[in-house]
């Protein structure tokens, strides 16, 4: 048997927190058995809810007690320094302490980022840690890096963006010497602004990555590089952009779809083919965002994220720490360090 | 009868030049008694190719011979120092001239914005020129300024934007108080890189101008503000990102609806509704993306426009030459300058 992994999931973070939040980690316990799962949260209840499930493996179940709640819209970093007794500082502390090998949350994108780098701390030669969600393509998969974590950020750490992005990849996506984009506004490398013509040297010269030079934000979604460095507001913008056109468009599908007696019946029709399809771009299965350089594993799954988002989130963390993904970044920078 | 307006068209530039850029010229001329169009390109083939509608308007239809053209992969301000007999040259020299009252290619975006700097020059208290397109949303159509004009643009550019805008919005597109977003990674006022926060204390003291605070990139479908204020890197990749998924879910969508007879079948029978819905998204009724804050008018249409989309842009310029936007601009940035 493969060797206990240990997560701590935040029982209070999300917009299904507790009910879906316990049921992923329950799915998840009952297929992998080297799983450990900590709740943080007010124990009492959380016990509550877990021990619902008759064959929960409540031998691989332990629990975190914290009594506050980082509401999503509180000031990240007043609420990690005040708010001792709350999951996320709590859950992190965990982690921290080597008492568990990682840290999922569903809560404030903002305290998540902040817990990470304050509470766990940078690993050694990291300066900046980057916030990196999976996207779905036409192709299959993209890490964008970063994604908001460090806005104004320098050439340098685009750089190790993309190193630490290609073995995130690599290892955790086993994606073969996966290629390497600089998001820009074309193609040619006389455009794009400072910070894009600055980084682009860097990147070529940068050895052990996969380079394929700049690429536009409209081949995104076709899957035009494995991963995408981009510096943190403009990769926001990306993603948010990626994740609105398509609720915007999906919601009109569904209006036109159910508009009429007519459409209703052509949309029964086509809908089978339609839902095989659009699973291709279901990125549930690729887990969430993991905050990568940190000393320890951080991820964010997304704030409406249900059972079988946590649970894939669940074996994401445990392939990372498979992997050692901590490790393998933590000799790149190094490296890079001398 | 209105008075007259002469408009030129680049009858080199686009996909589908000259054929399409002629035939939508030719609807604008039937439409409009008060056109004159001047196409500037080969005059022989393209007289040829005009003169070939039977009820062409010719004595409202002169030509600009120019033998060059300027490549889309040409490094522009080379392009238009070097190829002084090409379309994008000679049109735009008849704006600054006087002799036009606008000019309107689908060709290369970089030699648009440079020959419109170079050749047409900012009007007095105009620091930067913003490209600025016109979005669908499900609310209607957003402005989004600036798109690949300036990169790295300061606070205070991004401020004349929010006025430039505005008056576009509110004089072509005849929306009352547009209302103005900036857009963030976040609609709180700590979020934002540097940029962003410099420039929301200035938009909120703006006066003149109906500023609702930042925006974010998952909101602008939705049509969340009129104006949408952003410096030229992101707002580019919020464009081509726009394109970019819309394209790719189409694609899905159509091969999902054409995968198997019982498909195609639904399909047939929803597709009069899917249209009808979609037809709201169609953004060649509001022509081309126009290049801000110059002497003359300047408008890039889509590369690739066809005949209703070139039709519309010069709707879109009669509209702007009709309103005196130039002179409205030029008044608001003047007062901003005492």
């Amino acid at each position: 048997m493969d060797s206990e992994i240990k997560i701590v999931l935040d029982a209070c973070g999300g917009d299904n927190a507790p009910d879906e939040i316990i049921k992923g980690a329950y799915e998840a316990l009952k297929k992998k058995d080297n799983l450990h799962i900590i709740f943080a949260g007010p124990e009492e209840e959380i016990r509550q809810k877990a021990e619902a499930y008759p064959d929960m493996p409540t031998d691989r179940v332990s629990y975190c007690n914290a009594t506050e709640v980082i509401e999503m819209a509180e000031p990240p970093v007043k609420a990690i320094m005040h708010k001792k007794d709350s999951s996320i500082v709590k859950g992190m502390n965990l982690v921290k302490n080597g008492e568990a090998d990682g840290f999922i949350s569903a809560g404030s994108t903002g305290a998540v980022l902040v817990g990470g780098q304050l509470i766990i701390g940078k690993a050694k030669g990291v300066k900046r840690a980057p916030l990196a969600p999976v996207i779905p393509t036409m192709n299959g998969a993209s890490l964008l890096i970063d994604c908001g974590a460090n806005v104004d950020a320098r050439p340098e750490h685009l750089v190790s963006f993309a190193k630490m992005g290609s073995i995130y990849m690599e290892n955790v996506l086993k994606k073969k010497n996966p290629t390497v984009g600089l998001l820009s506004i074309g193609t040619e490398e006389e455009k794009g602004n400072a910070l894009v013509k600055q980084t682009l040297p860097l990147l070529k010269e940068c050895s052990g990555i996969n380079f394929i030079g700049p690429v536009e934000a409209r081949d995104l979604p076709f899957g035009v590089a494995d991963v995408v460095v981009t510096e943190a507001f403009a990769g926001n913008i990306a993603l948010k952009m990626y994740e609105g056109t398509a609720k915007m468009l999906m919601s009109v599908l569904k209006e036109s779809l159910t508009a009429n007696f007519r459409s209703k019946i052509g949309a029964a029709m086509a809908l089978p083919s339609l839902k095989r399809h659009m699973k291709a771009f279901d990125v549930s299965r690729y887990g969430g965002a993991p905050l990568l350089g940190l000393k320890g594993l951080v991820v964010k799954a997304h704030g409406s994220s249900k059972a079988v988002e946590i649970k894939n989130t669940i074996f994401q963390c445990m392939a990372f720490s498979k992997e050692d993904i901590i490790g393998k970044i933590a000799a790149e920078m190094n490296k890079e360090e001398q």
